[in-house]
């Protein structure tokens, strides 16, 4: 018999009763029920009910044994009586009566209860990470977090993408968040740079001829604390395709994502055909460019239903100032003066002057539009915008006017605000959609200038042309994100393949030619021998994780995460060095922060 | 149609012919044959030969394409005539008319050549990677890297094992090689270093209960320059099991890469069951702890035919010190003067007195040995010499003698000149084998003190028993190479999970108990709350595609490695980087070696 197990404890059924088995695993339970002791012994796989009876040779041994003790126990197996057959548990038919059990490892006091799931300060959790892992839940989260990694492995190859690793020590990026430095040994002075994110070696894969590139790929951002983001690294399913325009790479990509979803989303729904929505569009809708789409609520424009009305102040607005609009939040079922007045204290809340609403209620036959602003439009307008909003009896709106760029923010989370409080939202299913046609450049208010608003590398709607004779601010770019339930979880784009097309874009927004040789040489440079067209996208893994398996923090789903202070408890790391370390690197520590 | 194209370049076959097609790729090659222009164009996947003829309104702007330029081409499948069919390629039976070419992208001259496979010089081929990786062989090698890769991960998920991702950001390790170090921002002072291996977190997350890991882990060492290793990264095939002896890792992993070389064999014999080899068992036969058995010598000890005997030299030594041996490599096929004088030179030039031999031939009808050795000795000792080995006619024997721990390296070495130079080694093979029972400990002449001679995590043969009561170096530690034609490919070991075990081998190389809660802390602490018995290895990815692809240079098979100086030649990688990232890490440079 092997060593330590002639089965897993999830593997014994009823099939198995007379069987001799050896099982070795953790304590998770000790009962004395009469005398009788019962061991619940887990391992990876399950558990299996262990019975010592005072008459077993192992009896005196068992009685020792407390919770997390690695144990091996012989014995055979017998089917339960049908009064204690556990039909929640695999293994519940039968139970192991031990003959002999062995000490694998015994364990000291817990720091952190392993049975059960109570909640525990998260340093002691961090700090004590081998036994929080072993909990039901996170254990769980752990394993469908590979388990969803290997199924967009296996989706990207199965459609001919291939795995390419890129490297992890490289160069500082002039652009985007900050780097991780990791001084050179060999070069005094010189520092590598930890991978904000494999764009450039991926778009150097497609220079170099390979078609369709894809990488669970770690990336390393040294960001300030946010909860939504981890300290320090997260993954990506990083991928690139060359010979594509938009709808391929969004095309391809989508049955990818949707079959990872649908794989794993234990049964909720998931959106079939993704919307394409434009940003305009979704700002225009939603108030997002990440809307959730479970939130049924869709904003209008109703501007001219104001214009010339009897409510002054947004009749005035719209007179003095052709960008006003007035737009419209429709509430189905929240037609209630209470309802409409804690939105609107929210509103206040929020540092807004107020929400501004109508709703709809039954006068004797007549429908009636009740508020203050119905009063001031009077019942033609209001009806207007009724009829255009599809609403009824019992329904509201609220209202938002002013410079849709200042309020649309607002306006989003308004809608957000009333879908929830109303409970519009069927939180058990996945909307996805792709919001597509983000603009190009951005107008920086601060700075007086334009920039890159999103990925500088992605080619501009209408390439050279457009830049030479479009008004900036109204060029769209090819890129795209995804969408889920709120969350952008992947972004892309085509990318500019067109060096003089790079360079062009780079100048609207500053930087000169010899910049971008300099910031970006290595695509600089590829991009004069023979550049394909390409785009791609990447996803963030760690999002889309938290989705499907329900968990509201990045710690729940990494197996050994740093807190949020980026130290990481279990490994004590960051840490000192010694001053022969720092002296091989060329560096000192420079305590004071002012100098230099 | 698609906007780039409807076929790929490996795709059209004869059964296209008359069909209207697009393709996208790069210009390859360009041939002007009595007017009429064939340009092979090429992407990924394959070549397609292009025919522009002058009535072609393509030809004006065929005639201006050159090589690694991207171009479309649309036109129409035709049959090759029976004398221009080329059966070496996928698509020889057809060519393409080209109807209309667009330049998707034009090339400068290149630095480089893409067609053919010259040799360039390294720093022209790393500055324009993008260049050198459309090159047929390094193309191919990188593809089979990553087949490789994914067969691993294959095999290893459909035999149970899970696949998780351990943290590159972590803590400094106070064994093995130099770390490189990543200074924290948040925590001023502090530093991350990169994992030289998830040892540690592999072993905890056995002892977070799950059940058999692996990864593709990338790996740091802060390293000089080493042929046989690139600075920065090198992946491994990492894994760890719980529950398990050697034997049961061992079972586990031989099928596993058993299977990924015959995949990768290209046909070759590989070894179909790895013979199990000691340590001792393999320095004595092959010199070696890593023995290339393709080499078919096998070494004995000849030590009693020796001693007493007419030959002084070894005679004297033997009488005078118990540890003194003589040790025979047998050279079939090398039975003449020349070659035994040859051996005896290169044995000078290695700094050896010289090589002793005796070589046999016919006298007649008798077998003599021949050379001054076999006269020294006489012909009974000779033949018994001969009778042990297993010699003949034409065949030579060589001598080593003395300490074997001081002349093993040179006996080894002697054995692979011996069997390369008889061209005994028949290359088209894969000769696997496990080199098992390793030394714990090692004598460390220089400080006259004991050390752990590998991994100090292994648990030694004989636990804390062996430890308190044998003299250590004569305890064996489980622990395990995987060999393949001379070099190591993977190491392992069952680890030592028992704390006061652990505890006690770190003793013995002059380590306290404090030195292990402080250094390795995480694991220490992990083993006091219930241990399960666990064991696993690496085996070395980089080197184990350079055997299945038959190359010899590491930047063969990796796509964007650095050069021997460290330096990343593509994205000028370690760089300078602003006083303000300095400021932000709390550290300043240090030019100046001396201080501190």
């Amino acid at each position: 018999m092997h060593r330590y197990r002639s089965h897993t404890c999830a593997a014994l059924r009823k099939s198995d009763v007379g069987s001799t088995v050896r099982l070795s695993g953790w304590v998770h339970r000790v009962r004395d029920h009469g005398g009788i002791l019962f061991i619940d012994i887990r391992d990876h796989y399950g558990l299996t009910q262990i019975v010592a009876s005072p008459d077993s040779p192992a009896f005196e041994l068992a009685e020792t044994v407390r919770g997390e003790w690695v144990i091996r126990v012989d014995g055979e197996v017998k089917a339960r009586t049908d009064d204690t057959v556990n039909p929640n548990m695999p293994t519940g038919e039968i139970e192991v009566f031990a003959r002999e059990i062995e000490v694998l490892s015994a364990a000291k006091e817990l720091p952190l209860p392993v049975f059960g799931e109570l909640d525990y300060p998260e340093d002691i959790r961090l700090k004590y990470r081998f036994l929080d892992l072993r909990r039901d839940t996170l254990h769980k989260n752990i394993m469908s977090r590979t388990r969803i990694i290997a199924a967009m492995r296996r989706r990207m190859t199965e459609i001919g993408f291939t795995e390419f690793s890129t490297p992890i020590l490289t160069a500082s990026s002039p652009e985007g968040a900050r780097d991780f430095l990791v001084p050179s040994r060999i070069h005094p002075g010189k520092f590598y740079a930890l991978p904000q994110a494999p764009q450039q070696y991926k778009q150097l894969i497609m220079m170099s001829g390979f078609d369709r590139y894809f990488q669970i790929a770690p990336c390393f951002r040294d960001e300030d604390p946010r909860a939504d983001r981890l300290p320090g690294e997260f993954y990506q399913l990083d991928l690139e395709m060359s010979f594509v325009e938009q709808n391929d790479v969004l095309s391809t990509m989508e049955p990818v994502l949707r079959g990872v979803f649908e794989e794993f989303a234990d049964g909720k729904p998931v959106t079939q055909e993704f919307p394409r929505i434009t940003y305009d569009d979704a700002m225009r809708r939603f108030g997002s460019d990440k809307p959730d789409l479970r939130n049924p609520i869709e904003m209008q424009a109703v501007t001219e239903h104001f214009a010339g009305s009897g409510f002054k102040v947004f009749a005035n607005m719209i007179a003095n100032d052709p960008k006003v609009e007035v737009w419209a939040i429709p509430a189905k079922t929240g037609g209630s003066r209470a309802f409409c007045d804690r939105m609107n204290s929210w509103a206040q809340g929020e540092g807004q002057p107020g929400l501004g609403y109508i709703f709809w209620r039954k006068e004797g036959e007549n429908l009636e539009g009740a508020g203050p602003l119905a009063k001031n439009i009077g019942p033609e307008r209001t009806e207007a915008i009724r009829t255009q909003l599809g609403l009824d009896e019992g329904d509201a709106v609220f209202f938002v006017a002013g410079d849709p760029k200042k309020f649309v923010s607002f306006a989003g989370a308004a809608r957000t605000r009333a879908g929830e409080e109303l409970n519009l939202v069927d939180r058990d299913q996945f909307k996805l959609c792709w919001i597509v046609d983000f603009p190009f450049f951005e107008w920086l208010e601060d700075e007086k200038k334009i920039d890159f608003a999103h990925n500088p590398f992605s080619m501009p709607q209408g390439g050279m042309d457009a830049l030479e004779n479009q008004d900036p601010l109204t060029i769209k770019a090819f890129q795209y994100d995804m969408v889920c339930n709120g969350f952008e979880i992947a972004s892309g784009g085509i990318r500019n393949h067109l060096p003089e097309t790079m360079v062009k874009a780079f100048e609207a927004v500053g930087h000169s030619r010899e910049t971008v040789e300099e910031d970006f040489g290595a695509l600089y440079r590829a991009f004069q021998y023979g550049a394909p067209p390409h785009g791609g996208m990447a996803a963030g893994i760690d999002r889309i994780v938290m989705l499907l398996v329900g968990a509201r923090n990045l710690r729940e789903i990494t197996m050994f995460p740093m807190n949020q202070q980026a130290h990481d408890l279990l490994m004590n790391a960051p840490s000192d060095v010694s001053q022969a370390q720092l002296r091989d690197l060329h560096i000192r520590l420079n305590p004071v922060k002012k100098e230099d």
